[in-house]
């Protein structure tokens, strides 16, 4: 049994970037729904085929169906959804849902978790995205694999124990670093000084941890807890309170990792 | 007036990889001072001379003095060097210390600040690293800039005052980004998960801001607030408190910044 009948459900960077690379593949897109028309049109548009803004418009005709909306949203739109074609497979996206959201709702039913970070506005090689799959039987968790195979060569199976960490470890390596970033682009300009200046540390930063470990690729004031520069440092912060704090806070952290690893 | 005859005072990460650039580009470096015999020695024998523990013994044959020692080091160090050849320029490579650390010490003095998170196991290609210059007169600054233009093809003059920016702007984008994957490493490892597959998504989150602001590039379930998502997390982290504190400060400020550019 194949899934190459596919609609999705959801119209935002997961659903984009994943349906992208399906039609690329060949996989036959049926229909995307979306609560927003805009987004639905959109994606619709570039996937070359037909959307929908009603649950109950949904066809029934597709072998796979991706859920990629909202966690907050599941519980509405999954029983409505399934309900529809009971024999077809069903998958979520999330990292932080556990499998067991499909329980009683459908008889086929699992995971595929592209672990990246999605932006409509960026396009993302797909085929280096590492992709976690989960189904509730073997036979089905070998389809996924065969599936996310072919859009990516970083195919893993993973239970929903595992994937709950892998979302939230990549929150901090990832919505959080660039969250770091995005305090040095406000740091920067408002001393007038242009944020470009600051990426080819970035890039390294992140290049460096292909070879270290990011705890020996540590460095700066905090890794030696230099007391003169960090003083500096929460001076030039007292304006701003949050961002002394978080200063003051991952400062302490890194010393305490410093620590323990030495 | 040129720069040919090169001491470097102190072995760290930047005066390894300076000095080795220096080289290089056929400047000759005739000394490495350093407190440590270990790194004074390691360091001279990599750039091929020699090396001293002592200051008393560092020689007064060089135009250019390169001071990359601690901050805190600085008071101690600076004056018991200057006095032994008042003629040659001096530069200190710190990005949060003001050119006036040698008023009164020296004649001709400047910064020569990398821009870069150097460690000494890790090759750096030189010529990509910015590099700010500032110097007590213009042909010293243009002196400075000459020399830092041979190093690296990305060479600003910034005032000290800039230069206390970009260093507090590098410690969030780079030291800190560098603990968050730190953290995420932990969380991985403490689940039986390699490091290795968050590694396409800390490269895109890292390559995406060369395309769009950092604000812009925010994804997760902070940027869109999805308190499901974050009280899951902030349960998942009860046992570390550190990491808990992290994560909630770190998801308010991402809020605040989503709220303030929508």
């Amino acid at each position: 049994m194949e899934a190459n009948k596919i609609v999705l459900i959801g119209a935002g960077n997961v659903a984009t970037h994943l349906g992208v690379a399906l039609v690329r593949k060949g996989y036959s897109v049926l229909q995307v729904y979306s609560r927003t028309e805009e987004a639905a049109k959109a994606l619709a548009i570039r996937l070359q085929t037909g959307f929908t803004t009603c649950l109950d418009d949904v066809t029934d005709e597709a072998d796979l169906y991706i859920v990629s909306i909202k966690d907050s949203a599941l519980d509405e739109v999954l029983p409505r959804l399934t309900c529809r074609n009971p024999r077809a497979m069903y998958v979520h996206t999330a990292g932080s849902i556990s499998i067991d959201v499909w329980k009683g709702l459908a008889v086929r039913y699992g995971v595929l978790y592209p672990l990246q970070t999605f932006s409509k506005e960026c396009e993302v090689d797909f085929s280096a995205v590492p992709c976690f799959v989960e189904a509730n039987t073997e036979e089905d968790t070998a389809l996924l694999q065969r599936l996310a195979s072919e859009l990516s060569r970083n195919v893993y199976r993973a239970s929903s124990e595992q994937r709950r960490y892998l979302h939230i470890a990549a929150v901090f390596a990832c919505n959080f670093s660039n969250h770091l970033y995005a305090v040095c682009d406000h740091l920067l300009s408002s001393h007038g000084l242009p944020f470009e200046v600051m990426l080819p540390l970035i890039d390294e930063t992140a290049r460096k941890v292909h070879q270290l470990r990011p705890v020996e690729a540590q460095t700066g004031p905090a890794r030696r807890y230099d007391e003169n520069v960090i003083g500096r440092h929460m001076e030039m912060l007292q304006d701003e309170p949050e961002l002394a704090q978080l200063y003051a806070l991952i400062s302490r952290n890194i010393h305490t990792y410093q620590t323990n690893n030495d």
